[in-house]
Order: C-alpha cells, then structure tokens, then sequence
C-alpha cells in the first residue's frame, strides 16, 4: 500500500490542505509548486499596499510540511499531464513524477477579457510578485509626482485606477485612499499625496455582487467616505501608459477617458492552462467541470479542486473560488483518495458556506452570513480575528498582529519599500517595471 | 539666511546623522538617494540569511526625515557633480540641485580586486537587493540539490564559499553553517541539508583583521566548531560557475579548486566614483582623502563623510569605515557648516572609537573595547542589545526582536523566501538570476 503516489499540483490552500489531510495515510505524497512558499492570499492586497511584508503572509511549503515524514516537496512548475501514462511533467521535462492519484490544485491568474496587451499597464494581484508590483508602482508615482514639474503630468502619477468592484477591488481602493490621506502627507514637500484620487471602475450595477444588495451599497457610501471615486456600469475598453478609457454601460453613465499613471487589474480571473490538457469540459474561464466527488469525469484518478475547477452548490449558484472553499474541497478530494483506497464509495462534496467578508477600511467592513448580515466596526473586527486566526503559523501571526496594531494606532504603514533595480530609475516606462523578490 | 542650501547626497548612516543635526538650522537641506530606503547595513547579513525581511531593516527616508519641514528628500541617482557651478545633477540631467554645501556621503561597493567578471558568480552584501540576491541563491542551492541526480553536482550545489575574512564573511559564514545544520534538514527529503560545506576564504593571516589576534582565534575556532572550514592564507585568483580557485599563500597552505555553485564576496570595497569628479586625491578604494575638518581640500563648501572618505585617526591608523563612524562623521558635518555660517572656526574631526564587535553564532561573538576585549555569550547579547538598541524607528526594532526571540528558541528561519521570477527556475545559470525587490 505504501507505494500508492499521490501527486498535488499546487500549493495553494486546496493543495495544502489535501496533503495535510493524508499525513497519516499509508501513501507517498509529492506536492509541486512553481514558488518555495505558501501565500495567505487574502492578505495580499495588504503586501500591495505596505501594511504587511511579503513574508508575514508566506511560509515555505517544505517548512508547512516539514514534519509529514510521507511527503516530499518539489520547487518546480508542472508544464505537462500525461494522462495516459499517469505522470505529470516538471519543468519542460527535468523532471517527471508518476502518480496514482493526481490533486490538481494548481489555481488562477487573474484575466484581461482577452486584452492581454493591458497587462504590463495593469498588473494584478494573484501571486506575491503580482503584490510587489503593485506595491513598487503606487509607491514610485508619489515620488515620480514629486519630482514632476508638469501639473497635468502630476495628477496624472497622482490618480489610481482600480478596475473590478469585488473584494479586492474594494480593498485595494479603500486601503489606497486611506494612505494617501493618512499616511503619506507629511513626508512629501512639493505635492500633497492627500489629493491623490483613486477611481474604483466596476461594469456592474454595484460593487460586491456575492453579496446582498444593501452591504454593496454600505460598502460603496464607504468607500465614497474614504475619498474613493465609484463609478458603477463603466466597462473598460482601453488601458494603456497614459489612462484607461471606458464605456458608460449604466444609466446615465457617460464614457471617459481617465488620464492615470498607475492602474490596477482587480477584475476576472482565468484558470492556468492545465485543467485544459485533461480533456474534460471547462467553463468560459478554463476552469474543469469536475464531478460532486471532485474528479475529472471518465479520470476517477484526477481530482481538480480550488480555483482551477467548478462545480454547482444550490439552485443555479456555482461553489465559490474564495480559501475556505478551496482548504474544504483539499479536505473532500484527499477523503474521496483514502476512501477509494478502503474500498468505499466517495462522497459528494458539499460545501458549507461559513460566510462572506470584505474590509473597505479602518473600522469599515461588510459581512453577509446568509441568515444576517453585519456592517460597520463590528464586521472590520470580525475580519481582523478571522484572518488572524487562519493565519498559517504561529510567528506570522504575531507579526501580524504587531504590524497591524502599529498601523492602527500611528495610522503609517510599515513597509514603504521600493527595492526592484528597475523601478528606481525615475521616468522608466511603466511596462517595464521589473518587480520580483521580496 | 534661510536660502543657504546644504545638499546631502546619500541616505545611509552618514548622510542621515548630517540631516537630522541640520532639523532647526536655518538652512534648506535636501537629501538626495538612489533608492527611497534607509537601511541599516550591519543587519543585512541576516536579511542574506532569512533571519529578517527587508522591511525589518529599513524604512523610507522620507518617513525618518518628514518631521524636518527644512528639509526635503529627492529619489535619484546624483549622476555629476558641477563644482564650478555648485550644483549636482540628478539621474543623468533629468533634474539639478544648487548647492552652498555639499554633503557627500554615497558610500561604496564590494569591490572585486580588478576581477568584475566575477561579480555575477560571487555576489556582494551592500544593498538590500545584494542581501535578496545572497538569500536567493542560499535557499536555491538546497532546493537544486534536492532535485540533482548526479552526486558530484550535488555536493557542489551544497558547497558555499564566503571570501573574504572581515566582519561581514565571519557572520555570513557562521550563519549559513548554522542554518544549513538546524533549520533547514527536517524539509528535505533526498538530501541532507547538515551536510552541506560552508568555506571560509580569507587572504590574511587571520580573521577579522582589525580585532586584537586573540580574538581572530577565537573567531576562528568558533566557526570551526559550528561546522565552517575556515581557510586562512588564500588568495581567490578564479571565481565562475563551478567554483573558486584560489593560491595558498600562507605557509604550508596547498593551492585548489574548490567546485561549489555558490560564492559570497565579502572581501575589500571600492568608493563610488562621484568622489572622483571632486578632483580631490583618493586612496587605492577611491576614497576621498579629506581633511581634518572632513572637507576636500580646496573646496571648503564640500564635506565628503561616510565610506566616501578617509583620514588618519591615530598613529598611522585610518578612521574605520563602519557605521558609527559614519554617524560621527555626519554630526560633524552638520556642525561645521552650522560653525561656518556662524562665523566661527570650524572643528577637527575627532573619532571615538566605542568598540568593534563581531557576531559568529548563537551565543558567540566577539567585542573589542580598546582598554578590554568580551567573548563568548556576553559579547552575543551585547551584540543582540546593542544593535535592537540602535535599529531606527520602534516599529522595527519590537519587530525584530520578535523574529529573534522565535529563532532564538525554535532555530528556525522566518523568510525562506524565493520570490524572483529567474530564480524560480531551477537549472537557470547563476548569472542569470535577476533578483530583486522585496
């Protein structure tokens, strides 16, 4: 029994916690990831925005996993699955690791409605890279705003663009207002970060749209108190160096181009490719229809979980790509392996909605548990505790803590670094802003 | 009188002491600096080693100077100086600073003995993204040789050689050994982590020259004791891809090549070139040869302090190029231009030497105090004291005591982070790594 393999391709929250669950299984694990850690995705919009280190929400995967004697960890990204043979393919074929079961966890980047061209000029926030990025380019347009003597060219570095009204989009907008406002004024000399505008764009009819109607429109009087400027039904048609231009879908709504240095990609996401090389159905965004037991239909073998896959939850409504679906359905697809391995029938994977929560900022948040909602300083209270407590790893989430009653009481941001060679040079042109590391 | 201008180019030690002494003069200071970051320097070897994250040891410029409404901080690269004219000229023309003084302290670079070819082989620890690369390529080298299938090159991706025997390659040594032998062989699987060989180059007769001899030995024997094969008596003449060659030139030291895939430089450095357009005599590091007063000959309006410059001390002894020096040196700076607009004699630099300490290991360091010299566990927590003490701004300094305690008493590293782009890619040849950020 014991050579039974049980490859997982990503480290994600899905793939972690389905390795997690079969530590005491008598089965080999492999987990491959493309980096070497862990992120705490929720809190990614906070490395984007200096409140939090790169690694306050990251961990090795090999230190996650230290004590699991049965699993190995494998630094490398998996460019092929040869579904015939049962391997996958590390690496351009450095590598290649069979596998009786297959986990496929491997996530989602965010997506461009096919307008890959806007990238460079909009990054977005899925990976810690993606987070310094972002970090690197709202920072550097203060100090390019600086140094401007051009005052259409300083409003234009001064004004933020964030597309897509979902969680992240609200978050980014809410946290980057409030810095400007805050944090920032009394280290410049020449220009008043305080006058910063930051423009939240969603196509939709409000912001938020999983949740109920009255928490989106609390979130947006929100944010409109935070100085953010929400303008709801504008669909994006152009984003390039000099702004982004959108159409007016909304009544009333008038199409504009807005002359912004700096803008944010928040909005639609698209599975990685290698749900598509299994041969099963996906959905519009790549991702695999899998079946109520997580598995590929026709491959038993292969579960697809978190991001990368899809799946209906009640009346119509789909399971949500949010962390506590992705660690549930870990959980669910390394049950259904060691329950084929004891000769059970799998189980159908139900998911049990613990609830949605968004923070707009300090004291503001929005919570919806489906039989009540909560707004206000109880709910930003909530999410704090929350996301504390899942925090993975007892040191970070001191550090955390630290980091957070700092902020809280000083109202200053702890992590104001530009580091990337690239983007010191003053002038450079956004698209080649080469953010890594951390 | 408040239209005198004093130009500080430079936000390190030197440079920011000169600042902050200039708070309530009636002059308009500006600070100009390649990146927006303050860094302190004799923290980076654990930023190198994941003990800390960047941010732990940093903290925008701007934010330690934004009380200071006489001053005012410029992001940019000082790319020449005008001394005719009396101004300086930022990134390339892009902009200009006036000055009536000048305070140059730009500091320096490792230098690689007229080899900069071996620069992209053996990187150096200056900056912070010179730590980010030393940390990647650390945490690579375990992760390459869990997955190399050939011995030979396993042993020589576990093999790291530090050159160079000062302050800086004795932590950097003693650290590495450490944590390839305490926090890291629990992850690892196919390879064994404790084995891996951490060599200490140093030209000299001894280690950490500037330490009474004593203490050199007892340096040594402590790093030998923490696993470190401590080669004194060698000189590097070849740095590339598989290794280091080096002569004996000790007495009965055999000349060698030792295959490793990673090198640390930690030997000698070289003064940036802007002191070189003063038209001032330098020294063979191209330094400044400034006078007693710290002022370049000829030129009373320019100070030159820091890494940049040097003086005698006593008997044929230099003032050393280390952080509290640095910091004396801009103290003095600052007053004697404060003496000079008030028309009075300006004062010869006098360096108090508050003594040299060395960290090898847990409870192992060394500290020189003139009239008395400390090992041992006393001289570590003089050390660990002395450098939380002095480690600008609260935040960082609860911070950093938090991730020492838990190192302290778990032998874990916080940031085992790999982040760059390059990087991820394992078999990517070491020049090529482009890391950045964090």
């Amino acid at each position: 029994m014991s050579s039974t393999r049980v490859v997982i391709v990503g480290g994600g929250f899905a793939g972690i916690e389905a390795a997690k669950r079969l530590r005491y299984a008598p089965v080999e694990v492999v987990v491959i990831d493309r980096t070497n850690h862990f992120v705490f995705q929720p809190l990614l919009y906070q490395v984007a925005t200096g409140g939090l280190a790169p690694s306050d929400i990251s961990v090795p995967i090999r230190w996650l996993l230290r004590r699991q004697r049965n699993t190995r960890v494998v630094l490398g990204e998996v460019t092929r699955i040869d579904v015939a043979q049962r391997t996958v393919e590390i690496d351009d074929g450095s590598a290649t690791e069979p596998y009786d079961f297959l986990i496929l966890a491997a996530g989602a980047r965010h997506a461009y409605f096919a307008h890959s061209e806007w990238e460079p000029y909009a990054p977005g926030l899925k990976t810690l890279e993606d987070a310094l990025t972002v970090r690197e380019r709202f920072l550097m347009a203060f100090e390019e705003a600086e140094r401007a003597d051009d005052e259409a060219r300083r409003a234009a570095l001064q004004t933020f663009v964030i597309v897509g009204g979902g969680p992240t989009g609200v978050e980014l907008a809410g946290m980057m207002s409030t810095i400007a406002r805050t944090a920032l004024p009394r280290d410049f000399r020449r220009t008043d970060p305080s006058k910063a505008r930051v423009i939240l764009l969603e196509a939709g009819p409000r912001l938020l749209p999983a949740m109920p109607e009255d928490l989106s429109e609390r979130a947006r009087q929100d944010l409109v108190e935070l100085g953010v400027d929400v303008r709801l039904g504008t669909v994006v048609t152009a984003v390039g160096e000099d702004g982004v231009r959108y159409e007016g879908v909304g009544q009333g709504v008038p199409s504009e181009f807005v002359p912004a240095r700096s803008v944010f990609w928040a909005a639609g996401n698209k599975a990685l490719s290698l749900g598509a090389q299994l041969g099963a159905p996906t959905d519009r965004a790549g991702r695999v229809e899998v079946a109520l037991d997580l598995s590929v239909p026709g491959h038993p073998e292969i579960f697809v979980i978190g991001d990368l896959a899809t799946l209906p939850y009640r009346e119509g409504r789909r399971v949500p790509w949010v962390a506590p679906a992705a660690m549930q359905q870990g959980r669910w697809a390394a049950m259904n392996v060691l329950r084929t391995l004891g000769r059970l029938p799998r189980r159908p994977f139900r998911y049990v909605n613990k609830g949605d929560l968004a923070t707009i900022g300090r004291h503001r948040a929005v919570a919806d548990f489906g039989s009540f909602t909560v707004s206000g300083w109880i709910a930003w209270w909530l999410w704090l505790t929350i996301h504390i407590f899942y925090l993975a790893g007892f040191r970070n989430r001191l550090s955390v803590m630290l980091q957070w009653a700092w902020s809280y009481f000083t109202y200053q941001r702890g992590v104001r670094l530009i580091v990337s060679e690239q983007g010191r040079k003053v002038g450079a042109p956004h698209g080649q802003h080469d953010v890594t590391t951390t």
